[in-house]
């Protein structure tokens, strides 16, 4: 690793590390779980075929990919054949919209989708809607909530598909899925829901909610980066979207990346057998936030729903200050925090999902975002509640707002 | 690992294992090299930030990923600017092929390929064709070569795009990829090359070549799977394929991949340190192989060029048998080998390669390719001249054919 230490000492890292150890920021990326890290390991150079050979090395492959899918599949109670495995949720929300639009744009070319979901749903519409489809944007109440009503009255002879996803990754909202779900089965609608951000956190059944396609990643499940899942009900054509030796019963091609997809696997095996308990530290952990971050800061406010939010959101906005200030004096107290959705945070604009919530410019720019994890432990909780309100007063001093 | 062991026992898969321990197909799929593995393992669960967090957590991972990009520029002369990460190769041309076709179609709609590049570049222009574009395809010689004169008069006024693999993953055939890079400038066309199965053994350059696009592969220089490049030259404009978060300079969307991203950066700083030697002793592995079972079995026949081809690569056909008995004997015996592209291998036809360098299609199913790479020992090759002659003659002893 010499062309890395060239340029960052490892007596800088160390020291950089050691300041920056509380990490509440498991929205934006996760670390990958120690059990899957090692799970992963034989499959880089001890397993190591491609499943399209011929020889026992490549029918070995093939043998632990089919036993990872199905394992997989446990996790949204599909069947094995339904996941497609991807580079990752945005890669899945791109072939579940656009392969689905271009396939099935015979039937209609009107989609609905909400005006909370993750960037990459906005963005892929974009594109639809320059390839001649048209959009309609569902919104939301104040604490974030999809009404079913808002979505049948946008609902046209030329809708083929809603997408909607399942909980907010910023503000943790939760939405009516199985209601959803049952509106576009009863008007044979086709419906797909990005689940990225509830994915580890509540038990997500296809069948139960009467959904056709659900976007997956494994990072989210601390797996690795780089691999996600699209699931495909029985009967849903898609067009593929990456085109080549016809992997993936043909919608997805390109050599699978078998260590990550087993990672995925191992990491969907703990969470199947973990996620109850880790939902309940999760919660106090959340719970705790919200109330004393609450009870400690004058005119502190959260956002989101109170009750059906994910067990691992505490969303707040305070008046007066800048989200950006806020994570800015977090960070040089060794706090890492988010002010929105990482994948559209270096942009300057207000969170496009407070805003649509109802939220002015200068409350959706004083928000910040905490989310707690796995390997969250009640000290870091205690850090963030320790020096939170000195941050937020002394920012309150320096701004012309307050 | 419950979940796998319990449809796959430990001792059976010990049993597998060790009965196949000679690996020569190398170009269907590589071990990761363990010092990549190494340098991957802190980006796992110690440095897990996304690089669009603005936390100093994002901010070394934006700085690991920047250096990553700089070290693999390195591998093809280019700047670091120039370096898209994508999840392989198949992504990689799909992404230069549909991204450069859909961008500039203003400025034509007709694209040159050559009769032998890997099926995703194949599979891309039937696709692009269906979307209005036309597609010549250039042929090769008896050796597998493409004639610049050939391309010369495939050009036409609507001409955008010249695809041509700069050397063959079948029968190991090195393109002139200087002389049709220089073609290229000197009509104004955009040159692309899928650069693959050269990248770890030829010194590859896109300034001395006129190259505007090249896909890589992370695997095939020995990194992780699921991860490539596409080097997009200045200038080169390309409609992006995963549209989201805007990340790679808004042309790839999505959470970058940092472990395999290092990973790749790792398995480059090898290859510039190590090529020379390594290429020196692959090439006696070759030559031996392709001098002893030409010596020692009868009928039998090299493909490809005798001198113009990969270090790595020795590709035969056999009178009078089936490349697939070939592998399966060999399989029994635990050495892998390949009958062509791994890619598409599972279909039954002969190499589309093979038959368009002017084979016969019984010809092309007597094929076995023999690919040696940085884990080969003496012993393996001695394991396949042991074995081979006594295969050949057995097969050949039940062959209708001969």
């Amino acid at each position: 690793m010499t062309w890395l230490w060239k340029l960052t000492p490892p007596c800088v890292s160390r020291k950089k590390e050691k300041q920056m150890s509380i990490y509440l920021d498991y929205q934006s990326s996760k670390p990958v779980d120690p059990r899957v890290v090692k799970a992963m390991d034989p499959y880089f150079n001890k397993i190591y075929g491609n499943p399209s050979s011929l020889h026992s090395i490549g029918d070995k492959a093939t043998d632990v990919l089919e036993k990872s899918r199905s394992k997989i599949a446990e996790l949204i109670r599909a069947k094995p054949e339904e996941i497609i495995f991807t580079s990752g949720a945005t890669e899945s929300n791109n072939l579940a919209l656009i392969g689905y639009a271009l396939r099935n744009k015979n039937k209609g070319k009107h989609i609905i989708i909400s005006e909370i979901e993750h960037i990459s749903i906005h963005n892929t519409v974009k594109f639809l809607m320059k390839s001649g489809f048209s959009v309609s944007k569902v919104p939301v109440d104040h604490h974030g909530i999809i009404h079913i009503d808002k979505i049948k009255e946008r609902i046209r002879d030329d809708t083929i598909l809603i997408s909607i996803g399942y909980a907010s990754n910023e503000v943790g909202t939760i939405q009516p899925i199985k209601e959803i779900g049952s509106l576009c089965k009863e008007k044979e609608l086709a419906f797909h829901t990005d689940a990225v951000a509830a994915e580890g956190l509540i038990p997500l059944d296809v069948i139960r909610d009467f959904i056709d396609l659900m976007t997956l990643s494994s990072n989210d499940i601390y797996g690795p980066k780089g691999l996600g899942v699209l699931y495909k009900g029985k009967g849903i054509k898609l067009t593929p979207q990456i085109i080549g030796g016809g992997q993936e019963s043909g919608i997805r091609s390109g050599t699978e990346d078998l260590a990550s997809i087993v990672g995925m696997a191992q990491a969907t095996e703990i969470v199947l057998k973990e996620r109850k308990n880790e939902v309940k530290k999760l919660k106090l952990f959340r719970d705790r936030l919200i109330q004393e971050v609450l009870e400690k800061i004058p005119r502190s406010h959260l956002n989101g729903h109170p009750e059906i939010r994910l067990p691992n959101n505490a969303h707040f906005r305070f008046d007066g200050i800048e989200g950006e200030s806020l994570l800015l004096s977090l960070n040089d107290k060794g706090i890492a925090v988010s002010t929105g959705s990482a994948c559209s945070s270096k942009t300057l604009e207000p969170s496009h999902t407070l805003i649509t919530m109802g939220l002015l410019h200068e409350e959706a720019h004083g928000s910040l975002e905490l989310t707690v994890g796995r390997f969250t432990k009640k000290s870091h909780v205690d850090a963030l509640i320790k020096n939170l309100p000195g941050v937020v007063e002394r920012l309150r001093k320096l701004s012309p707002l307050f």
